[in-house]
């Protein structure tokens, strides 16, 4: 905060039920210039196991490697060293005597690891000094050493829980094998049938709205020679399981999934045991992209399950909670620009990553703000976030000033 | 043991390594009578809960009851009351001087509540002694309060696990999930597979060597008007789930089955979690009937589910045991000769029953001693075997001593 002051900004921190939050403005010179809201976190996970770390997690020390200097501490990349890449091109352009090419608002969190508890309130409570046309997150990684990279799309999520029930009670399968049903055989012939034979998911309306990526993401994806083998390869796998004719990128970023996440009925003990259970259940979850409405997705998995239950067996949902994918539009003027200025810095394009997996605040910035994200990061696979020996490379820290620089100078 | 050397048979208490057996022989008065088995234990069920008990369970007692006196104890009739009728019409033909109709053997056990452990072991040892013609059991019940019953097919089983398993470690479904193979889906689709949509079992050769019931056995079962609403609706069902067209008491008796047990896979705690699991099991068992081997089906299944395996899946199985089958056959002449006998001391034929579980000592002593057995009880559904209050009508016990002098003297 004190920091943030020092480089003019109008800076507070702002109590919450849990850690506080800083919030720190500045004005550009330019009057009509846009307004940035720049999101990071101070708070870092536990340093543990200590025994494997080479030096004090919490004594950053400058240390020489193959690859250049690096800096080593918990929260070097995640997400110290990277938020502190947005504050030094701010102090910059304060040094330089230039000033500011945008209105910045920063805001800074310490519960980004323990799930942001607090910032969906603080954010409604605080909707009007957070306001701003863009935010910008520095959170996330390049896609190699060379190649900066954008993430501009994250899946959303629906947890769903079924249980299918039949008799009154676990029957003996010696008496009542045969007449009576049996909901594990229900259970498996709805959860079979979720999926056709080309790995795509059945549910009625599941793929309306689902569009294809422009040709022009589609051919970047390509060109990058994603090793589908050596990622696969990696957790013991080799055959690309997911719709048929698509890649293993595309099937993580940009198209959905059903999944079961768990499934549980009758005798699971040792041995054996002849039963015929009056219940089994599922946990199905889906992975959503834009254009997917996570509440009619829901209902059309109930009315699946439900069309499907034969006479004497009945289901009961739980719902687990849902979020909608988040995407940019490909065509917004923000993503250009920061496009624009990544490819000056790196001498490379930026690769348009999508991310399957969702991230919670950027959602929540969408819905409570209505505020798209530029997710861009500079942080690489081996800085070892939330392990021992976390790191930034240098280079990293130096080029990341410089690449918001010229994004907050695009941005204008 | 006593008791029989009364009667004139040639008693003795043979040591296991649990509770002893009884075994006692007598012989018959003509030279080439046949020679019978009679099969009956004397272990009873703990009484527990003893509060439940109007009378001292240890304690037998003549009670007075709308249908008639019965004898209310444990074990009046599981098994003390029936075995007891056969060794009442033993005592009749001795008092009446008219001598044994056949050759009798008894066999008497005191573990059959736990399992019957030392059985087999013993027929194995005593093969040679406990050599003859046919095993009568008095150990099952009638059709109901007018009608006998023989029992005369008991199905059979096996027991089996399958686990299969993906990747090497369960995954992040947000990074993983549409790339990765789930277990659970295979497992899910493969389970279901195992039923056509008209209930049968689609493993290849399932039904080889299954025969249609006899058009008489068949006829009679219809004829007995069994109440499948009644029945299924005692535990919360409608719709008899089994092959289509066949009604339940074949389903039960003398159709072949595959049920799921059980199945686990993934997360099953409270809540959700988004993981692709590494594995997924199920224990899966047939229960089988006459001219179906349990080998065959286990290969058929194990089989049945690795040619189904997609890529990056492996499937571990366990066999968890398999009994086959057991099976009068219908034109064999000792079960014409129940059938007559017990026809003319009921005035309505012996409903020929099938058992859908195995009764294990049945098919120890075909399988060890090359015995066919003849399942004639006359306990009714209401004796409470297993629970307080047990009884045994003394109607069951006076025309069940009279069934056995008519089938001891039919047999002959």
């Amino acid at each position: 905060m004190r920091e943030l002051a020092g480089l003019g900004f109008d800076a507070s921190k702002r109590p919450t039920k849990g850690r506080p939050m800083v919030l720190a403005r500045a004005k550009a010179k330019r009057r009509d210039a846009p307004h940035v809201l720049f999101y990071g976190h101070y708070d870092v996970q536990p340093p543990d196991p200590l025994n494997l770390w080479t030096t004090p997690p919490f004594e950053p020390r400058l240390v020489e490697a193959d690859s250049g200097q690096r800096i080593v501490a918990r929260g070097a990349a995640d997400d110290k060293g990277q938020l502190m890449t947005f504050v030094e091109a701010c102090r910059a352009f304060g040094e330089t005597g230039v000033g500011l090419p945008c209105n910045v608002s920063i805001l800074f969190e310490g519960e980004e690891e323990t799930g942001s508890p607090s910032l969906p309130g603080f954010m409604a409570d605080n909707a009007s000094e957070l306001k701003a046309d863009i935010m910008l997150v520095c959170d996330t990684g390049m896609w190699d050493q060379q190649t900066p990279a954008i993430t501009t799309m994250l899946r959303g999520l629906v947890l769903e829980e079924v249980i299918l029930r039949g008799a009154n009670r676990d029957l003996h399968s010696g008496l009542y094998g045969g007449p009576a049903i049996n909901p594990i055989r229900v259970l498996s012939r709805i959860l079979a049938d979720l999926h056709d034979s080309n790995g795509a998911v059945t549910l009625p309306g599941f793929y309306d709205g689902v569009e294809e990526l422009p040709e022009e993401i589609a051919a970047q994806w390509r060109d990058l020679n994603f090793d589908e083998s050596e990622f696969l390869g990696d957790v013991g796998l080799s055959v690309p399981a997911g719709e048929a004719g698509r890649g293993v990128l595309e099937m993580m970023w940009s198209r959905p999934t059903c999944d079961v996440n768990g499934i549980v009925g009758g005798y699971i003990g040792e041995g054996s045991k002849t039963v015929i259970p009056a219940e089994a259940s599922a946990k199905v979850s889906f992975r959503l992209v834009e254009g997917q409405d996570p509440g009619r997705i829901r209902k059309a998995f109930r009315d699946y399950v439900t069309a499907r239950l034969p006479g004497d067996c009945r289901a009961e949902f739980t719902d687990h909670s849902s979020a909608p994918a988040v995407a940019l539009d490909w065509n917004m003027k923000p993503l250009a620009a920061a496009r624009r200025a990544l490819a000056e810095e790196w001498g490379k394009d930026a690769v348009l990553m999508g991310s399957g997996a969702s991230i919670p605040i950027v959602a929540d910035f969408k819905r409570t703000l209505g505020l798209d994200s530029l997710l861009v990061g500079f942080a690489l696979d081996d800085d070892n976030i939330h392990s021992p020996n976390e790191k930034y490379d240098l280079r990293s820290f130096h080029k990341g000033i410089r690449s918001w620089a010229r994004i907050l100078a695009a941005l204008a």
